[in-house]
């Protein structure tokens, strides 16, 4: 940062900021002021924060000399733009890495990915884990070998998601599923697998989907009442398709903060999906129900969108992985149009080798190849043989958290130096805080560009509580505060060039929080908790803002046997070594994986 | 463009537009409701829009169901947006282009440039001329054959600048300009004459730089009298640079329309820049001077920047060649930073070929090569060889202009067409005035995001009246206006793209309307017109907000003698194509070419 002058920070050159460890600037903790609000509060606030005049005026004290004028609208810098995440490509050559040629079918793309994972001799005995969840490849072996078929599978799904559904339970996992639609695609699957031609090792595995990302024959509905209606969807997202070209059994649409607009995944219309290891608490969002239906084992993965962490958050606090490829990596195309420059994509699995299989499934540009597409580069998963990695460690940040986290997260570390003997490089990433609110100027920005129109035509007035506080106040940037923003990114990346030209990847909490109880009054209203709200995003923005790979891997509980996550941030494109680094990492850990309160297991019992 | 709903038109999706000529949406005539104002009417207005709350208030019944409203904030579109003009860049290899390699210097660049040029044994008498400027060439040769020294020269210039700054003459043609450092200047060009070792065809050439651009030893002024004191000069630009290694004898700043902000070039705080060819008329902005003294004969060519046509339309009203290369062609570091996405580096000249030389000198990235860099193409000047051409011409657009000029552009055209046998295609440039208007939110925004901070510390109250109302609208701009601007921005680049599948440039007239006339109320305050602003603008906009090159030529004279000049608008990096069709046309035009009223003559007169 800089000196702060009448207005606004007067920033430094990026050159002359100082990333290592003595970095003397302060560390800018997140200041929310605001209260939490939820219930009649709520509602009068957005009464009058919607009313012509009045709502501008409140706005504009809300603004003023709050901390995005001061950081970003005022922020004094030399720096341009930088408009979208996009990254130069080189191509990489290591050993433990297979680049893949363009233009292979998603199924090819599969394969590869299975024939990266570890042979099956070396694979652990059940009795080494106290829990695990089934995998992608456990899946495939049990219907090759006909223990169990697709059908018997989607038949116990279909009576799982009843029963989580039921009175007393209301797990609120899914927006929509369609019975008929999942035994049909069962039906076609088990039928492959009599002929003894599956597609792929996805061939009857059941993926759900976040429902922002469109899936036929399901209606697109961002978790709103009314968007689905504005927006029909009349074919598979690309993502989809993919994974529908593999034969994966798509079994509906996972509930989700309604249109993305916060991290608890409290939805007041479709009821907020919880944490199956403690159905009183978030599941995270907001792709909520992605994550907790992974958690809970109806699938061994999922997909879902992250503009701001909502894929890692959630898989964070619901213990499973959380993987945010590059952004560019995956075709966005039918995807909600929320934002055009922070949003991508990503997989949640039960565990890392399901995230690189359905990675690689689903990944790679839909255009012809140029000289600068990047080329899919998929890691071989060798437990004994690890590469030697450098991880950037910025204190202050990584401290920023609950007690527990922090311990956690630390053990984990010093559990990759004792196993692997990969070394912690101390260092700063400055302007943390202002990263954060830059990107929420940019993704509120975009999202009112994007869906203005159809708010006007009546959407705001069905939406929840919160969501219209979010989105008074994303039409309330000029263009000053979008552009300023564009300029911290610039900076941002220039920084986490230069960080990366010391160490691998950064590390960092994946969460200041873990899961926190849903509260009676935020049920029907939804909830303003701007407080924690900035504990869950504050690991986040880099993977967004910059478009950074970055994944999330379960590695503890705190007292409370909530689950904790570790984040690894990456150099643009380098998803593969991440995987491996997850990899590495969920070994040390998977040992002591506990069982979720709400669990279903569909390969071994109905 | 598309139905007009409630608030905003719904845009057709960019397939189902018919380029076509018959097209079947009415051509939207820029219709600018605005009073002129200037003097105290000015005055008044600017002290209401600044006033905090009733300004904002007057803002905002400016801004409410004016067009900006309607087709862009309000427009509804299924496009992205699109930051930045950057296109992707691939080889051209044609007999009459040159590729030259990475890594040239400046000097080399100009040579080769001059390799070009036809033989001077097809060189045309100067009796074949009604009149016509001393070129490069003609100073170089003069200079080597010792018929006259840079030091000569530079002593008549000074004096013809002192002349023409006489009270009386007012020609207004610099802001600043310091003798002896031109004195310098020429005394080491002409030791490097003597010792027979000039370093390039421009050593000695004198070379006007507008006031926009860092120029050692003087300040940057932006047409202010304030920027130069917030931002100081520190070093030269990097295209002054490059020009001043070739030897180039820089010879001031020269006038401009107030921070670009304008069309006319009247400055309240320098004086106006005058028409050569009438004293009593604009010159046009914002490179006003740039554009007069090449016109009068102190300079060869002039350097100036084009954010919205600053470059070519006063090119146009001056009766000179004004080249606009594609976005990224020349390095824009020390040029002050008004936006980031469509000002260019541009030159203007009195001949194609030294636009040519001029523009081969400065042009190159300074980064290092990259697979995707654009390599510098220059075209071989063969008056006999010209490639076979197809115009694109929009009827209605070409036809929004004043009788003379479309038919002096028309007439231009069937030349082209006897002599060369080039075949117009009818087609249609949709929502031309759609995308003025987005390019005036870019510009604006971009402007108040770069400069807010400067103008918060006491800018605004020291500038003219017609850009405090420019900077109070630009200001006004919130990030939706933005985010759908480049949208629109999306929209015309696949547009274009498509009209360049179909033809190799587009044709059209440079401005509106002729010079016209400087009215007294507006010497001391500025004016506000946006009548003759739209109508100056309305050709210019694709080279801006799409980055696309276009030069402007001469072609002949209003029935007052005003200059009327033609425009061509290229595909991405085909400079070396336009040039080649703008030196074309000017074989056809330059035999007819008029002498100004105020004109000096360096080389042979004193």
């Amino acid at each position: 940062m800089g000196i702060i002058r009448d207005n606004g920070v007067v920033y430094k050159d990026v050159n002359d900021v100082d990333l290592g460890p003595n970095y003397d600037e302060i560390y800018l903790h997140a200041d929310v002021k605001a209260p939490r609000m939820a219930g009649m509060i709520a509602r009068l606030f957005v009464w009058i924060l919607e009313m012509k005049l009045i709502g501008s005026v409140l706005l504009y004290f809300l603004k003023k000399n709050n901390r995005i004028q001061k950081l970003v609208s005022y922020g004094v810098m030399e720096d341009s733009p930088l408009y979208a995440p996009l990254h130069p490509y080189e191509d990489v050559t290591e050993e433990e890495l297979k680049n893949l040629d363009h233009g292979l079918s998603p199924a090819e793309q599969a394969q590869q990915a299975v024939n990266c994972l570890p042979s099956s001799d070396t694979i652990l005995q059940d009795s080494y884990f106290s829990f695990r969840r089934w995998t992608i490849l456990d899946y495939s072996r049990a219907y090759q070998s006909r223990k169990i078929t697709p059908l018997v599978v989607a038949e116990r799904l279909i009576s799982a998601v009843v029963q989580s559904s039921s009175p007393g339970k209301d797990m609120s996992f899914f927006i929509s599923y369609d019975a008929q639609d999942i035994l049909r695609q069962a039906t076609e699957s088990t039928l492959r697998y009599q002929r003894g031609k599956p597609i792929s090792v996805l061939d009857g595995v059941p993926i759900a989907v976040k429902d922002e990302i469109d899936c036929m024959p399901y209606p697109t509905t961002g978790g709103s009442k009314w968007l689905h209606k504005a927006r029909p969807c009349t074919e598979d997202a690309c993502c989809v398709q993919r994974l529908r070209s593999c034969g994966a059994m798509l079994m509906g649409k996972t509930n989700m903060h309604e249109l993305g607009a916060g991290t608890s995944g409290i939805n007041p219309h479709y009821g907020t999906a919880r944490n199956p290891y403690d159905p009183k608490r978030i599941a995270g969002g907001s792709s909520s129900g992605s994550a907790a239906v992974v958690c809970a084992g109806l699938c061994p993965a999922a997909l879902g969108v992250d503009g701001g962490g909502s894929v890692r958050m959630p898989a964070a606090l619901c213990g499973v992985i959380g993987l945010k490829p590059s952004f560019g990596r995956i075709p966005h195309s039918g995807v909600l149009p929320l934002n055009w420059t922070v949003g991508m994509v990503g997989v949640l699995a039960g565990t890392v080798e399901d995230s690189l299989i359905v990675y690689a499934a689903i990944s790679g540009s839909t255009e012809p190849p140029q000289l600068t597409t990047p080329k899919l580069c998929l890691p071989i998963l060798k437990p004994s043989n690890m590469p030697s990695i450098r991880l950037a460690k910025s204190n202050e940040w990584f401290n920023d958290c609950s007690d527990d986290i922090r311990a956690c997260c630390l053990r984990a570390l010093s559990g990759l130096h004792k196993v692997y003997g990969w070394e912690t490089v101390e260092v700063t990433v400055p302007d943390i805080e202002v990263m954060r609110l830059a990107h929420y100027v940019t993704i509120g920005s975009e999202c009112t560009a994007s869906i203005a129109h159809h708010l006007e035509k009546g959407g705001r007035s069905k939406s929840g509580l919160d969501v219209r506080v979010a989105l008074s106040i994303y039409g309330s940037f000029d263009s000053r505060d979008y552009l300023n923003a564009q300029r911290i990114r610039n900076r941002q990346m220039r920084f986490h060039e230069k960080i990366f030209s010391m160490a691998d990847v950064i590390v960092s909490p994946m969460v200041g929080v873990t899961a926190y109880e849903i509260k009676d009054d935020a049920k029907k209203t939804g909830e303003l908790d701007y407080v924690n709200g900035a504990a869950l995003i504050r690991y986040s923005i880099a993977g967004n803002f910059l478009g950074l790979p970055a994944v999330t891997v379960p590695v503890g509980y705190d007292t409370l046997g909530l689950p904790i996550g570790i984040q690894f941030i990456g150099k643009p494109w380098s998803e593969a070594k991440l995987i491996q680094i997850a990899y590495a990492m969920e070994a040390l850990c998977k040992a002591d994986y506990k069982k979720p309160q709400v669990f279903y297991d569909l390969l071994t019992k109905s």
